[in-house]
């Protein structure tokens, strides 16, 4: 399967890289390609950068989308022409996932409009005014409704790709990967300790 | 100061990104360029790729010389032109850390010898024979040894660099970091629920 994963300027470095790490354990599985809406090369200020291709090339859809969080959302909120990407693409992939404040962009097509969802904590009363019909789960490591995966601040996107994993592959397989990247997973997406911070 | 990261082809995902985000969000302290012993573009097998300046440059040292880990260092534990550098740069270091099996290119150096250290709780016992004089920890999240700062496997590096934020920021900032990145911070570093699994 494909993961197409979405970054703009401003990114989150671990929103991203969490995700493709325990994708990446099963690199015969999952390929990861990265993507923007211009193409070309992506980067944020902790000083990373990335070569994209144009999201143009997978509009009829991908096996996983992942939309990521950080800074840059809250520019991107108002970019019409990504939004309507997002929107596209979202439709025609079998799965979407998004960490952190990357469910605000998601949020604001319209697709998580009353359906169950979630995202980072501290952002929180920001991203709930991009949708206004979304039912908004303000403690959960992750959520999931139907195709659509939605995670809590930065870390929680590893928790909820492992929950991914899980889903697909069952909990033996997840339980290896989190093993061998020593992460300590929180398997219970209700065990979320962040919920009481931030403006709640 | 300068967060100085050492990259090599096969280089793990995770072991790069978690320090990167924890120190990136003290981005005033701290910027993150990345080096190899060539320069120019390094990539692993989880599709990512990133640029490299050479480590030439900074063979005076960098005030935090980081090395990774991942399946790479099985080849460049052989590399006698790599080892020359890590073992030049890493002397004249402020702050040397290693995150995963990047510790086995370090022990190779000699300078761990009569140090304590830890690594890759999996890959342990490959790791030990690259540093017989090497204090080696099994039972750790991470080891801070004077300068030197070695760290478990993958998401430990997180771990180990939230303390080393504790070390010179002081408990209540790294803290903040780890809500701010919603990561369950191991605060003991003997808390390690990892050392019982692989060959031990």
């Amino acid at each position: 399967m494909e993961v197409a994963i979405m970054l703009f300027d401003e990114f989150e470095t671990l929103d991203v890289f969490g995700p493709v790490e325990v994708f990446g354990r099963l690199k015969n599985d999952y390929k990861i390609k990265f993507y923007s809406l211009s193409g070309g090369d992506i980067s944020n200020s902790h000083g990373v950068t990335i070569f994209t291709k144009k999201l143009e090339e997978i509009k009829a859809g991908a096996d996983i989308f992942l939309i990521t969080g950080g800074y840059g959302t809250r520019t991107e909120v108002n970019n019409v022409a990504l939004l309507n990407a997002i929107l596209e693409i979202s439709e025609w992939s079998k799965y979407v996932l998004t960490v952190c404040t990357g469910s605000a962009l998601l949020a604001k097509t319209g697709l998580l409009d009353f359906k169950n969802a979630t995202t980072n904590k501290i952002a929180f009363d920001w991203v709930i005014t991009n949708g206004n019909n979304v039912n908004w789960v303000r403690k959960a490591r992750w959520v999931v409704d139907g195709k659509y995966y939605t995670s809590s601040g930065v870390s929680a996107g590893m928790d909820m790709t492992l929950n991914f994993l899980k889903d697909l592959h069952g909990i033996v397989i997840a339980r290896q990967v989190a093993q061998q990247i020593e992460y300590e997973w929180t398997e219970d997406s209700n065990n979320d300790n962040f919920s009481q911070e931030g403006k709640t």
